[in-house]
């Protein structure tokens, strides 16, 4: 397997100094110190040593771990990070700038992951800064499950439970509690959680070439954070398996890692490692939950889903399980300014799901339609009119599927023709012809039951619109009304379809027949006589498409010269069937 | 290039029901209809359409660009999500079941973005939702400014500007306004903002293969968030050339997409694609600040930088420009429950960087130092003490350096050696050798300064430690305040290097050597034979190594055999300084 590294960023050395511009850009509570290359130290904008009359509490470690942990930089978590260069501890300078910077007569807590060099610079640090009169108090977060227990260095290492441990510190120190206190919440927080994770792929420095240690279909569980070998290298598996070995190595009772039984409350953190979609870590999370709580017996008090603590762009994610007991979750649910703590994380009050709601009982289709015993006069010629509108369509279909083929893919007709074909079934056994409004609605039905595709929900919502607009008048359809439907029809269609005149569709057969037919209305014309002259509108409009240039649909990739040699079939449909319908209504008109 | 389609996923056909169940679970204020599989929205858990009474807003589409829009239900932006298959628009049913379930007397806002599929299926829902009775408003947004203008559909394709549509639409309704205004308001707000993208890498659909369109060292220019292709694929530069040309794109005014000229206040949403870490986003947001601000003479007001709306894996951002008037502002800053709204994002208030704090005037260092005129009884005795330590070390660099070619890089000797004459010399210049504490401080100093590595940090601490301890006594340092300042070096060594008795470290050599010194000094016995006596113990817990397992440092991956042959170097070289200043303590004192 062969993927480059590839980064969107400039010089690789700039790399964390970049970030840390843009961290600022984007969080203006963050301010940073003006030291860089070296010093690289985020600072919350309202805190300043002289001043601060809470304990400071500092985390920090080499970087590509992104948000973590600049990002939780902010009242009620942390009050300062310390970066260093990539997965590189920050030199004791640094973290002494950190601690001068921030730390008040309450003195500071430092947070540091367990690795070698974290534990040695901060150790460092700390004690000069002992030396200049600072109190110090330092916890080491080791939380890593992967691997077997032994003796000694470099042991468990600090991943992204720490985040965890430095939410419970940052809340602590916010309530005013003393260093001593605020040191021993931390430590208690860092004992409760264990973590271990998954991954599809190796992260890659800024600059270098992407590992070829993991192959296609396989996946590395307890792996670390800055590119080491993970614990295992296995086949890829569905995450439900995944996550049950996940959850069962960190609960194991042969490493008693964490202190966690059946029926403790626990809360579960789903960090993704930099290149992971959320779509997956919201999956683990969800399936998580159920096994932390079938399987284990584990009461799932919070679910913190997210990239927290990360390892560059590797696609990933971990999984850490903290006891919570009632004074953890009050310093987890604390409030705080940290940008990347999660929000909107805290207790469930309501059902997690709730039935579709029902369609309100407003409509006819709702009880059984049929249709009427005796036709009203105006049911006689909407009959009529339908009929032979559908059978204008139906006689059309091999000269739609014609010039369908030319322009398109060659199945306007048939389309068409099934549309048809079912209206005239339908209406035969049920639509409620004495009720125009209902009728156009449930021709709206049939078109989508059968039609599909795109000319399917086109004519749907051409039926839907009228159907509202006809609502609003009584049983008794005036002309007028008929018309304004049309126009409400044409506009829905336009507006949600997206064409407009001259785009070659089936508006430019409709939209000059509503023009004429208002206009004639309007004129006092005799409505069967405004029906007709704006039917003729539509046959000329349908027509004139054979010069337009294609806007929408398919036709939009057919060259010039085929266009020309034959008008758009959707507008011939849609002017066919209204032409039909205005001579049906005209001679039904007559003899009745 | 060959990468594979690797997710952590159950079946490919479940992933969006799955993240759903995680999101829920995740954010107690979600909760969704209970229709899976067809029927798949997201609903605010405080909201039901019987008693609300504010204008809902719902946006959806297909699924795929986790967190939109279902992350961005809350009070104050969506009051429901409604999520279709990966890239695929939701079915109307789907839409009519959210509309119906927020819905109040108020009426309801559709924001749809600017796809077919979208267009017709909201459109469709929309009418038949207002033919049972609902005000709806559709405000479709395309705010992608990568093609050219062309007429006609599908015309300009719905980005992640879409989001910052959905925030002021939703701060609008949370304030009360009419669904008139609202949809104004939304409308508006979607002229106003212009996106384009860039990717290193094209999304992956669940269960399908990785696509090899872009190859290495290649990027893609103004794409899409479906796995169309982009507009161009060019070779991959640095990310200050890129955001140079997407910003010029965006704004151009041969395109005039969005209403945004120099003098104007924007805001600017860099958006993560789903596989890009934020370390690369937070480059892109400072970069884009300063091209924005110098290149194009906006005011950028606010900077939204994450992952908003996605395209499933895909490694890449876009970039959106919204220009942003004091009501826009006010929009967006207002506050939302919606869990993937960022917060922390307002107006500034402190400048971005402040100066690195100097050290605090408290140690002898800030002072010129020299050595004393003349030496104190005490300082001759330190001096002596010194002198005799660092020249036992080397002595012994040949040796140490066999020793440690057998169990670790053969450079124990030759690290030693330079801290030893460093410490000579330095001594000879400047130790203030009559202020014991200062010593001690300036020998930590010195080490620092040459040794490097894990030793040289490790002696650092030690002298550290001893240095904060020794300042707590007068300036004539008693024998028990000696021993309690090893004491109190050795536990900060064991601390921050985490090695304990039986390590096989120099704490197997120190460790007893401090015991034994506690004890006679408790025993009342002269200090001479006191520090003499602890100096055996320190060279037989050196010897007493080479029984030892390695637990910490690279002896740890030599063979039991090959560790047996030799005690530890480190361990020798401290019992070796320890009792040559044992024995020139004695000498010294005999003589004075």
């Amino acid at each position: 397997m062969a993927f480059q590294g590839k980064k969107l960023i400039n010089d690789p050395n700039d790399v964390v100094t970049e970030y840390i511009e843009g961290l600022v850009e984007t969080y203006p509570g963050l301010q940073y110190l003006d030291g860089f290359p070296e010093v690289k130290v985020v600072l919350r904008a309202d805190v300043s040593s002289g001043s601060y009359d809470k304990v400071a509490v500092i985390c920090g470690g080499g970087s590509g771990h992104e948000p973590a942990h600049s990002g939780f930089v902010g009242d009620g978590m942390l009050t300062a990070a310390v970066c260093g260069d990539v997965f590189a501890s920050p030199p004791v300078d640094s973290i002494l700038s950190g601690i001068r910077a921030v730390t008040g007569s309450k003195g500071c807590l430092l947070i540091v992951t367990n690795y070698t060099g974290d534990r040695l610079n901060f150790g460092l640090a700390a004690e000069q800064a002992k030396s200049e009169g600072y109190n110090i108090e330092t916890v080491i977060v080791g939380d890593d499950c992967a691997l077997q227990p032994q003796q000694g260095l470099p042991g468990r290492r600090g991943l992204a439970g720490t985040v965890l441990v430095n939410k419970v510190a940052g809340a602590a120190a916010a309530a005013g509690l003393s260093l001593a206190d605020v040191a021993a919440e931390a430590k208690h927080a860092s004992e409760l959680v264990g973590t271990m994770g998954v991954a599809l792929s190796v992260c890659t420095r800024p600059g270098q070439v992407t590992s070829d240690r993991l192959g296609p279909g396989k996946m590395e569980l307890g792996l670390g954070i800055h590119g080491e070998p993970g614990a295992a290298v296995v086949d890829l598996q569905p995450v439900h398996a995944v996550l049950s070995h996940i959850l069962k190595q960190i609960l194991s009772k042969e490493t008693n890692y964490v202190p966690i039984s059946s029926g403790n409350r626990v809360v579960l953190m789903v960090n993704g490692l930099g290149g992971t979609p959320i779509m997956e870590l919201m999956i683990a999370a969800g399936k998580a939950v159920t096994k932390l709580q079938l399987e284990h017996g584990l009461a799932v008090e919070r679910v913190y889903t997210g990239s927290f603590m990360t390892s560059l762009d590797m696609a990933g994610y971990s999984v850490s399980i903290m006891r919570a007991d009632q004074a953890i979750l009050q310093r987890l649910d604390a409030r705080t300014m940290a940008p990347c703590w999660p929000v909107g994380v805290s207790a469930k009050l309501a059902p997690s799901k709730i039935p579709v709601p029902l369609p309100p009982h407003t409509t006819k289709s709702d009880e059984a339609l049929t249709r009427p015993k005796e036709l009203s006069v105006e049911g006689h010629i909407l009959e009529a009119a339908i009929e032979a509108a559908a059978e204008a369509v139906i006689d059309l279909e091999d000269t739609l599927n014609d010039l369908d083929g030319k322009v398109g893919d060659g199945d306007c007709g048939s389309t068409m023709f099934r549309g048809a074909a079912t209206i005239l079934e339908d209406m035969r056994s049920y639509y409620p012809l004495n009720d125009a409004a209902e009728t156009i609605n449930e021709i709206g039905a049939s078109i989508r039951r059968v039609m599909g595709g795109t000319s399917g929900i086109i004519y749907d919502i051409f039926c839907k619109a009228a159907y509202a607009k006809l609502k609003e008048s009584s049983r008794q359809v005036t002309s007028k009304q008929w018309a304004d439907a049309l126009e409400a029809s044409i506009a829905a269609v336009s507006k949600y379809g997206g064409a407009r005149a001259g785009y070659r569709t089936l508006l430019d057969a409709l939209l000059p027949a509503s023009a004429v037919l208002q206009e004639r209305l309007n004129a006092g014309d005799d409505p069967c006589t405004a029906f007709l002259l704006s039917s003729e509108a539509a046959v000329s409009g349908a027509e004139s498409t054979q010069h337009m240039q294609a806007q929408a649909g398919r036709s939009t990739y057919v060259s010039v010269d085929i266009l020309a040699s034959v008008p758009d079939p959707g507008a011939m449909a849609a002017a066919a069937w209204y032409k039909a319908a205005a001579l049906a209504v005209e001679s039904k008109h007559k003899c009745l």
